[in-house]
């Protein structure tokens, strides 16, 4: 496989080019090690060690996941400083505390005191901490302690006051930047994630406890505000690939993606103005229904066309206006599918093809589970 | 982990009840023996090795599939007389070509001329014939040629005049019986595809030529008309699982549905009357959006909440109406998802839990990918 081009590839096909990947990472460790700030980057979109190894400048240490699974397959395979940024889940508490006694630093989120009940039932051996961030809700309106509660200082002095348990940080996930459209609207945001964490950072300062502080998402750290250095830490991940999403948001531009779908030409459909593809929900996701002009994804170098819809193992494209000419489509000629959601996309592949300039360079093979 | 109960499964993990399966598998078996036609089901639900076991009653004879990573899969396992269901894709002749020739019955399918030009070039080793199945739309709307052009006729004709091609039959899905509601606008659907296939094999009888008929879809095949009895072959899929979507379009009652996905409270969200369980899209997929009052699942035993939104992996949980009471869903209890379309949630999973009354017997692994 290695050298050879992008079109000997059966589809649909995910394919990662990977000088955007090294580009956008290491222009993400340049932005914060330039403003202080520790960056943890988030392995979610991807989910490989490969990605993994160029996000922390081959470091392998200082990530965040969103699954057990993940921080299994990471620690298996030589990763450590790993924060698991998941409301502590209940029936995983002994897998964690497995993980803690094995890691060098295992860290956990959590935002209810009944989950800090459930560390205390189980302490660590050897004396060890368990490591913990209280997860703050600075409007992004999932999981956390809403900022504007007095529970969220009390359950950090909680945490802090807890034997065997420490406060590592303030986690709060701005995740509410991808309601944002252009730099302003995500720094306001940016800005107010900020402020609100900080605010809780001075209560706590005030009340003699000092921890770390961390926020993150794409947008908001690709376009951070000045007040940003003064946190200890950022977690963005999805940088790392982009999307049509974020280039939609601002935080990049359609160039920046590093992802797509290699999808063929499978039918012709004349009485409908249509054309087949290969390429259904199970190579792309449902995800960005409604959104785009072009439907489910952008069609490089076709934004004449639409991907209408899909089933399983097919796609429906159609001009967005006029007939559709046929003879620039040939059956069996490859389209390109740019993702809306990288995320979303990626879980649909069991392998990911690595390419340089259109040459083939490896596969990336994803962890995958909880 | 056997013996063990439901209980004991981290979340969100897909579950699946083995009776069901049983259930549902026998009752397709049973209807269309009793029809006189061969049940040919499709794999396309579940990829797995064990469930196709039980809808080939054993035989691992004369399955369909949706991909040719499915057929490679099954051939590995010693199933065999497999139609790879989908319009010939040009750039995996080859590996349709090594197929034919390892397999005693390898048959495709095909929509167009140029497709046949393709297995032109590509004559069979040791004078073996090309088993193809020519694909006709009868108002499903994807694939196929439309059943009111010549050109239906015409390239039946053709492929049955190729030198080393063989015409198998003539193949119909009625994917339209989605749109039903009830089994008389099923019924409605399933008598016209089979009116539209019978017209195209009474046209080629004229012509000389006799070869089989398939029509299928899981509506249709649990609603049989009459008239289906004179197909060859019927073709449908889903209904080994079943779920909320068949139950709606009115294939089967809720009850009949074997899949299920298991997920826990992960948090409290009284300013917002929302919970948060441990399942996103990762773990559900998207599909179903806007159709049901309970958003995009059913909770079972829960009919008063709605899975309003979900995220990576996060579910967020809220009462059709009035105030959550939390007392009853304390963070870490289990909720239960019955899946809207379980042929999209099947595939967010690396492995499925089979149990029998809420015990575990083991673990089904799909296969994956093209």
């Amino acid at each position: 496989m290695e050298g050879e081009a992008l079109s000997t590839l059966c589809t649909p096909a995910l394919v990662v080019d990977l000088d955007k990947v090294k580009r956008n990472s290491e222009r993400m460790i340049e932005r914060w090690q330039n403003l202080g700030v520790q960056l943890r980057p988030h392995m979610k979109t991807h989910k490989t060690l490969e990605c993994a190894d160029i996000m922390t400048g081959g470091s392998r240490r200082c990530i965040v996941v969103s699954t057990l699974a993940e921080a299994c397959f990471y620690a298996d395979h030589g990763f450590d400083d790993i924060l698991y940024a998941y409301s502590l889940p209940f029936d995983k508490v002994e897998r964690c505390a497995a993980l803690s006694e094995r890691l060098d630093l295992f860290q956990v989120l959590l935002d209810h005191p009944h989950a800090l009940d459930q560390l205390k039932k189980r302490p660590l051996k050897d004396g060890r901490l368990w490591h913990v961030w209280l997860k703050l809700d600075c409007g992004n309106g999932r999981a956390g302690v809403l900022h504007s509660e007095a529970e969220a200082l009390r359950l950090a002095l909680a945490i802090a006051g807890t034997a065997g348990v420490e406060l590592t940080g303030v986690y709060a996930h701005c995740g509410n930047t991808y309601n944002c459209r252009g730099v302003e609207q995500i720094q306001a945001v940016a800005q107010e994630t900020t402020d609100l964490t900080l605010q809780l950072m001075e209560k706590l300062k005030a009340a003699g406890i000092t921890c770390k502080s961390s926020i993150g998402s794409t947008p908001s750290c690709s376009h951070p505000v000045k007040d940003m250095a003064q946190l200890s830490e950022v977690h963005p991940g999805n940088y790392g690939f982009y999307d049509v999403q974020q280039s939609v948001i601002g935080s990049c531009s359609l160039e920046d993606v590093a992802v797509r779908v290699l999808t063929r030409v499978i039918g012709h459909c004349p009485h409908r103005n249509q054309l087949l593809i290969d390429c259904g929900w199970s190579g792309l996701s449902l995800d960005g229904a409604g959104i785009l002009p072009t439907g489910y994804a952008v069609i490089e170098g076709h934004p004449d066309l639409k991907l209408l819809s899909m089933t399983q193992e097919h796609g429906r494209v159609e001009p967005i206006s006029g007939p559709l000419d046929y003879s620039k489509y040939p059956l069996g000629s490859l389209l390109t599918l740019i993702p809306y959601h990288s995320c979303a996309t990626t879980m649909m592949h069991p392998v990911y093809y690595v390419h340089s300039e259109g040459r083939l360079l490896g596969k990336w093979t994803p962890t995958r589970g909880w």
